[in-house]
């Protein structure tokens, strides 16, 4: 690559001083620049590549090149990769991200929208799962990641769960299962009510009804073991579709106290392709969702509000694919 | 929305000036509050939801309650526990975090620390691994994470890898194993150097020479792999000690092609813990590092050095945990 273009070179081209060049691209200091001055800074960077995007940026000089990215914890491992890809659209743009975690809390997250709002800031990514109301007026650019409101009108961008659900159950049935069981993930979170209602209707398409279903508690192993403890006092299927992956985590840990072998008794699938799901006994059978281009498309459509606040809300669907591993085999004769 | 609360409306409610409620609410300020005032004031400011306008009070007081947290990867699963250790920390004291990634890169570093350097925050905490100098100068508050600059005189929070690394050698040591093997991080990262040292002094402990030394090229899996097929075409260890859990997995990997078990023909070791190392086959013998305690700790020592710029750096140093798991065993006795 090229030695990259320094405030230098731009004030070169545009015939000024650097601290002038410094003083109209910078949103905060650009009004003491003539206009016609700043436009012919702005277009030396342009040209030489130097920070270009912020040369897009408005000659509003009130803006903040910083926005807001909220999640419910960075230790859930499906976020760390959709805040990184956040974070590499927003550093393409020239703004930074302020991250926080709200642990699902509803106070928690009040709390920190507002500290957060008290930064003036020039949007927000909202990657919190609840499906209750937004916490924002019309007049703050959002982006919703993984989650959509009831209430409409936002852009969002989240993975194409229905199609991941309905790809697994086809696989299940491919392989002979008909008694096939759900483990929901809670039922106030968008992408549990999507993932059920895709296993329902996915099921049906085979005229097939589920052998049970059971809603966990969270998205976490242990819920998913608990949840897994109680489906199979009542029922008895050869396949498990699980909510998401740490949940089939704790369903392998029901099934192996239980003396169930997985795939030989009972066949089992995650869902979101987490590392290292790959790595166990056996791998998981499970969908990858493309979380890095999930936090990459949330941040460029964040850019494309914050210039263009009154364009109609776009609402992006990214595909899956389905991740065949170990964990799957046809049932058992004797159960069959 | 209702009209936000203004300082006035705060003021009001808590009987006081207007002035003595800004003072109460700004973290640099309240200690000139009496802590009796000072909690009626905040809690009158949580009763009426009110956000202080940062932005504006970083204009009048030239500081700003948002600090810098700069990271390689966050994709790399030793940091969201620390960035969030960091955040919860900051939470508590009415701070936010700005995060960057530099995927170890020079460029991309110097690029988002002046970035961020424009936004004049009030610190900046550093988890980049080279082991080069600091691109600061005295005037601004730092601290430095899982890094050690050779420069010196800089607040920072570590583990101990030393204690980690010698209680991995004891262990080996003890079941018998005199033909040890080490997978060294890359050499230029200040862990990977003091792993590579702290391995050396705990084998000379034992009157004991490593069998053989491998630097790999990076922190991965790829790198472990490579790098365990190159010390094997050498030597023949009963153990190896991995520079982390990641260069372990690889070596993992190359193990299996080379149709060596683990651990009957070699014992392995990691380092950090990293989740689902324990779902690992074998399960994963390594030392635990409290990386949420460390992130948080980080963000306590920045405040106080907010607090008290002249103090003397602090370096803290946190104990580490040794994890024995199902991948070290005795040699084989035909290796013995």
């Amino acid at each position: 690559m090229d030695k990259p273009a320094t405030i230098k070179d731009v004030a070169d081209l545009a015939r000024v001083h650097a601290a002038t060049a410094s003083r109209a691209l910078n949103p905060q200091t650009r009004d003491k620049v003539s206009p016609r001055t700043a436009a012919r800074i702005v277009e030396a960077a342009r040209t030489l590549g130097y920070s270009p995007n912020s040369a897009a940026r408005s000659l509003r000089t009130r803006t903040s090149s910083v926005v807001g990215v909220v999640i419910p914890d960075l230790r859930n491992p499906v976020f760390p990769p959709i805040v990184r890809g956040v974070e590499d659209a927003l550093r393409e743009a020239g703004y930074l991200a302020l991250l926080g975690n709200t642990d699902g809390d509803a106070e928690r997250e009040r709390d920190l929208l507002a500290t957060m709002r008290g930064q003036q800031l020039a949007g927000f990514i909202l990657a919190t799962s609840k499906r209750d109301s937004l916490p924002f007026g019309p007049d703050v650019s959002v982006v919703l990641v993984n989650r959509r409101t009831d209430a409409g009108d936002v852009a969002s961008v989240v993975a194409d769960s229905r199609a991941g659900v309905h790809a697994l159950v086809n696989l299940l049935v491919e392989r002979g299962h008909s008694r096939i069981a759900h483990l929901a993930g809670p039922q106030d979170t968008s992408t549990g009510v999507e993932r059920h209602r895709a296993f329902l209707d996915g099921l049906a398409a085979h005229d097939l009804a589920p052998v049970g279903v059971e809603v966990c508690a969270a998205f976490s192993e242990q819920a998913g073991f608990e949840a897994t403890h109680k489906l199979l006092a009542a029922v008895r299927p050869t396949a498990i579709v699980a909510g998401n992956d740490m949940i089939a985590l704790g369903c392998y840990g029901a099934l192996a106290e239980l003396g169930l072998r997985c795939p030989e008794d009972v066949s089992v699938t995650g869902f979101n392709d987490m590392p290292f799901v790959d790595k166990q006994r056996p791998a998981l059978t499970t969908v990858r969702i493309p979380h890095y281009d999930i936090g990459y498309e949330a941040a460029r459509l964040l850019l494309e509000r914050i210039a263009a606040p009154a364009s109609p809300p776009k609402r992006v669907v990214l595909p899956v694919e389905l991740i065949v591993r170990g964990s799957v085999a046809g049932p058992a004769a004797d159960r069959a």
